[in-house]
């Protein structure tokens, strides 16, 4: 749970002021099945711009363990969150005046609507719920989503919705951002591998 | 290698004035380990407007039909071949007309270079690589890659790295182009699940 407090009860007032805040909440993550995509999810979140992830109703240390070490390497200030039920994750999030954006390919369409603009408008801080196995039908109510987001309408992969939105919603602008304390860094370059190594 | 030939085998005279296509190879799959991850890779692929993929240097044939399946019921024509060895898919590709794309953390950064547009301003079919594994040093060089790009330079997901390279490439019009010979159609909406089915 460390971390996340701070981050999670945003105070209502600011908000219409400071930049959107994302976080992502994974549901139904098996242990054995999903490692490898959870962690991608993860992963994803983290270098994309959101700024912590929580994988919910269940635990899984050797993925926090990979995220904390991504993050204690490559920089950032990432919180990574598990065993919270999705229910009062949601509830909480609401509580504090963010909402809740649903990515499934069921949703309304982020490039043939006006979806995402509605979302930004609303300067709130957005948790992204992306599922691994079928969801409860619960997520598409307005009890839990504020928004039915679907990256195309074709069947692929959270871990690629979760990336287009991410890059659509800060605008491309994540994919430039330092992440501060790395004892890591890519200097990128036309051919072969530069890295820059702080120990 | 069904479907293959006539989409990779294209005319040079005919790249300057139609829109330039994509494959994407993936390049060290490992049957058990990677079997989902590779499902999703070639699922965004066709979902985010490559035309076909290449299952390099190794075959799995549940990887296939589940590909297969998928563009059955969702529609395209979307090709998938197995098998065939990576340098010798790059050779052809490239005797074809075609330049070759190689997604890594260490490359020209897609946001903060020019490197989307140089790729785009020649007009040429693009193979895209992407890695399981750490891949073989050859596919930073001038022999294997024309372009080596970074969705970030943060670690992240191949899976991503590729669904952000497509939006951006096709500038987001993949997610709203049609799908032929549909047999399931969702309609994207607000809340809930609408598809279309027709058997």
């Amino acid at each position: 749970m460390e971390n996340s407090k701070q981050t999670i009860s945003h105070n209502k007032e600011e908000t219409a002021t400071r930049t959107q805040e994302i976080v992502v909440l994974r549901w139904g993550h098996r242990p054995q099945r999903d490692a490898r995509l959870t962690t991608h999810v993860a992963l994803v979140a983290r270098a994309l711009g959101a700024s912590g992830f929580l994988l919910s109703d269940t635990m899984d240390e050797k993925i926090r363990e990979t995220v904390k070490k991504v993050t204690r390497n490559w920089g950032g200030t990432f919180f990574f969150e598990m065993g919270t039920a999705w229910k009062s994750a949601v509830r909480d999030w609401k509580a504090n005046g963010g909402i809740v954006v649903h990515l499934t390919a069921y949703g309304e369409n982020i490039q043939t609507s006006n979806v995402l603009d509605r979302i930004k408008t609303l300067r709130k801080d957005v948790l992204v719920v992306v599922g691994s196995q079928k969801v409860p039908k619960d997520f598409f109510s307005k009890d839990v989503s504020d928004f039915n987001v679907s990256i195309g309408n074709q069947p692929h992969s959270e871990c690629a919705a979760l990336a287009v939105f991410l890059d659509r919603f800060f605008e491309g602008k994540e994919l430039a951002k330092g992440f501060k304390k790395a004892k890591i860094k890519v200097v990128p370059q036309e051919r072969g591998k530069k890295t820059i190594v702080e120990c």
